[in-house]
């Protein structure tokens, strides 16, 4: 799918970009890229995305939390609110006194497997960070359709200093947004001749999600 | 979700009742439950479903095959159309030499397992029986979210003889016709306090699923 089209399904959300080239962050209807090297791109409407989940954003409850880092915060989210068992969309806007991010690799033609891909992934780190932070949770029974538990992006107020697929951080203030949705769509590319013939190994793929998103 | 409501969604498909009250088939826009005991009733606008896929029948080919059981019309159209790693729809019209299914019967509260309420389940059997058989084949990727592999229900002609899941059948002459679909929407009950609360053991689900569809 087009960035083009895929912004006309939502204005925030994740994903990556053609070849598994760096991890994609949706952020106020601009759909950005962060590359194996670190380097922030805006994405053009022709450039295509294998793989992304985008919503429109109308935030369900807001709280502002301070000295808090990811497991905590995830934790309390689930705690504060009913819903383990649904879909939801979890974004913080705010100063981040440590952050630290992943972004994979552009890949080549023969495309190698999801967890050779991913097994080496360049990490970025950043200190006093403004951004915004956004993603999803997805309960144990959406693993394979998306990633189960949470699964979140970053991409710091400036474009600049640092974005990709959080690995841990510790928030120093920010307003904390969660969005549970009812209704969960799904696009397949049924003109993809590649993608109807390919031998998916499907035993294989709850480890192989587990392994290149943890 | 209310059958009125379900059916404003598509107008075949299968599911099931209420209390997992038998199996629900979805044709030509209304709704029947074939109950634990047989009987074939058409399900009222009011009554609720707590499972069921439906679509709007508009076939993308259609073919017709003669003298062939279950399991060879099911690998067959695997390898005729390029769907296997997608999710599509099939429907049968036809008359069935042998047609052989089953009922869920309806549970109490406290519910129990899938697992133990699908334990026994009564069958059904008949022999050259005109009718329809609709249901779905989704990619071992959607084992959770829906069954893999092939799930499909029967309703006979005379909405009387014979219904349910289908564990088997000889299709002595139909017409079958599939429908890959380039999106699936699902909807979860937000408003629903005893689903958002439930405590659902995911790592049995699998087993739980396979153990009861089969």
């Amino acid at each position: 799918m087009t960035v083009g089209e895929l912004l006309q399904h939502g204005d925030y959300g994740i994903g990556t970009v053609q070849d598994l080239d760096g991890e994609m962050v949706v952020i106020a209807g601009k759909a950005y890229q962060v590359t194996g090297s670190g380097k922030i791109n805006q994405l053009k409407p022709e450039q295509a995305a294998p793989f992304a989940t985008v919503h429109f954003n109308a935030p369900h409850a807001q709280t502002t939390l301070k000295d808090i880092d990811k497991s905590a915060l995830e934790q309390h989210l689930l705690e504060k609110y009913p819903y383990r068992n649904v879909f939801f969309a979890v974004k913080i806007e705010g100063e981040f006194a440590v952050m630290h991010t992943r972004a994979v690799e552009a890949q080549k033609k023969p495309y190698p497997s999801l967890t050779t891909a991913t097994k080496t992934q360049p990490t970025f780190d950043a200190k006093n960070v403004q951004g915004t932070l956004i993603g999803y949770y997805a309960p144990a029974l959406f693993q394979g359709v998306a990633v189960a538990g949470y699964h979140v992006h970053f991409l710091s107020a400036d474009h600049q200093t640092i974005g990709g697929h959080v690995l841990d951080y510790h928030l120093k203030q920010g307003q904390v947004a969660i969005q549970p949705f009812a209704t969960l769509q799904q696009h397949f590319p049924l003109d993809d001749q590649a993608f109807l013939k390919e031998d998916f190994d499907y035993g294989d793929m709850d480890r192989s999600i587990n392994q290149a998103e943890k």
